[in-house]
């Protein structure tokens, strides 16, 4: 095996399969960075017990040429060593040289390193998957519903469902859902998908969202989800990515969701946002986080904690309160997870009593919504 | 005691004294950020063990009141949370007002904070020094004096006062030494002093001198430096700074740095420190991070290291080399270390032997100076 890549190239495409790339593992050859070479170009792949993703370096692009293959063939080289070199090389170019042994030699001008490779049949295989349930949207799109969904999350490994984010389809609405009991946060979007395919009960690990999220940055564009029963396939430019899906039975969250409401209050979402960041400065040392409001049929919210220890705060904000006057004590942390996704000017907050779930929405559309399950204070 | 105050002076100056709070202490009280108020201005304090910042704001600066002050007084109020809130209060001013049991309340725009506040007398005094012994500098130069040297101090507190950074001051110039006995840096400098001023093993901790290059980030103009025998102020616009001062006695490190050398080589600065910087990708995963230089007389130093798990690097670089062929093994931090610290295109390294410390200096000039003990490889 032997070949010259652009090290920008190299640089990008290993910074992107690293995401999936473990320090630490209970297999050892997922700590490495699978490479492959071929007349299309070089492939790169990492992999974790729940992820891998897969990037291609097209052997031309844009007229430039970005690998220059001599034989191919393919190998495992440490992921984290590799990178970290790659990154640091000298040159704007890097031949790549694999002996029988594995013995893998990088030249880049007057630096040559040698590293110890990996036989890559040891390596899994990447997943096939049939492409006959298939759907595409917007890679901003699918970047902004994991956004407004993925922190609501469980953090519990224990929590098995909870701790992922769960998809469904129907009639060309793509919705995520996500729960962790104490707060919901649901986001609905159109997508470009065959008038008959339906989904249900796909429930994709948080985590892996989140590293999905984080690799499509840079991406705009469309990208395609193909879905089989244990694994997802999401394939934008030159990268293909792949997460385990959790096994079990999402519960079913439309009846905790409340219809209607008594109280409905309209205000700035940044000026309340400000305001519920300061009242978490006393919450946060108290327990559970809680800050109390109090909404005055005369325009106001009345925002308010205590610390025992610390002291208090008390502020006021401005807003539009349609319905009973009403007070509601909840965690600052859960507000402020849900309001820093909004994005919107204005948001609406519909509550039905002190003691049952309350809404934030957008004041203008229902394709996005947070529930929050209020605390019960002395 | 109340008092209006501009939020964005007190943001700046309870960030600048927070660098000597801290979250956890044996004294409690010492979590807590000292302020009080009186004709002059408005006065914040911070402490630790090791080291006091006191910063004053002035009633009026440039035509601009910063400070109403209508009752004086003093209180103590905790650190963190007070930081945190007025960073993040609503309005251009802060009303301060401090009852008579401790109870503080920051009023701003719509909202109001009550702190619990400490009886300020509980409060360490701040040092008072004789000015007798006292210098001045730029600084500019006081920075770049402790970003020369700092690094090399060593950072096991069981070392003494070899945590520290030596001062000594004769016929008007200072000079900075740290050691942590593998390496040592030194840095020379002319301030404005008394003729007769003399000042010798005068220890400074390194932790405080780092901190003291942060608070001094965006100083320029003079300060001027105070000695007494166990505290040492250094004294900026609208601001003290205090450390004490190590107990004991320093090594003589002038014994230790060898004269004149059997081989003189000069580099470009930044080729080589990237050359040691990929070196050291494969020496971190070996002990003691060792790379070797092997100097040949054509001009060139060949850079080598290997690590049996990882593989190997080899690379040449140019340089001008006068003298005996030689080669060295190091540890590759300690030079990466000195070489981040160096303000000369060109760096001159002198060697007089495989076994015995060799010296990097700017290639014109002799102000400053790094020395590594070298290690035996087999």
């Amino acid at each position: 095996m032997k070949f010259r890549i652009s090290r920008s190239a190299l640089t990008e495409a290993v910074a992107s399969v690293s995401k999936a790339v473990s320090q630490k593992t209970t297999v050892p050859i997922l700590t490495g960075i699978h490479l492959s070479v071929d007349e299309e170009g070089c492939w790169l792949m990492g992999s974790t017990s729940d992820l891998t993703i897969q990037v291609c370096i097209p052997t031309k692009q844009d007229d430039k040429n970005l690998v220059n293959m001599e034989t191919m063939g393919s190998i495992v080289l440490p992921g984290r060593i590799f990178a970290d070199i790659v990154r640091k090389l000298p040159g704007d170019d890097v031949e790549v040289t694999v002996d029988e042994r594995w013995k893998t030699t990088l030249r880049s001008k007057q630096a040559q390193f040698e590293l110890k490779g990996l036989d890559p049949e040891e390596y899994p295989h990447i997943p096939q998957l049939q492409e006959d349930r298939m759907f595409s949207l917007p890679a901003e799109l699918l970047k902004s519903m994991i956004r407004q969904t993925g922190f609501a999350v469980s953090a519990s490994e224990a929590r098995g469902v909870l701790t992922g984010v769960l998809w469904t389809l129907s009639q060309g609405t793509l919705t995520f859902v996500a729960t962790d009991s104490h707060r919901l946060s649901r986001k609905k979007a159109e997508v470009e998908a065959p008038k008959d395919l339906s989904v249900e009960n796909v429930i994709v690990p948080g985590k892996s969202l989140s590293e999905l999220a984080k690799i499509l940055q840079d991406t705009d564009g469309w990208v395609d989800v193909v879905l089989s029963d244990n694994q997802i396939m999401v394939r934008a430019d030159h990268l293909l990515f792949f997460s385990r899906i959790l096994e079990g039975t999402y519960p079913d969250t439309n009846r905790v969701i409340p219809q209607g409401g008594k109280t409905d209050i309209v205000l700035a979402t940044k000026e309340l946002l400000q305001s519920v960041d300061r009242a978490s400065l006393i919450s946060r040392d108290g327990r559970d986080n809680v800050i109390k409001w109090t909404m005055k049929e005369e325009g106001t919210v009345q925002v308010h904690s205590a610390a025992q220890d610390v002291g208090s705060v008390l502020e006021e904000v401005t807003a539009k309160v349609t319905g009973e006057e009403l007070s509601i004590s909840f965690n600052a942390q859960y507000m402020l997870d849900a309001l820093r996704t909004v994005d919107s000017d204005e948001i609406r907050i519909l509550l039905t009593g002190t003691m049952t779930p309350f809404i934030i929405q957008p004041a203008e559309r229902e394709d996005s919504l947070h529930l929050i399950v209020p605390i019960r204070t002395r």
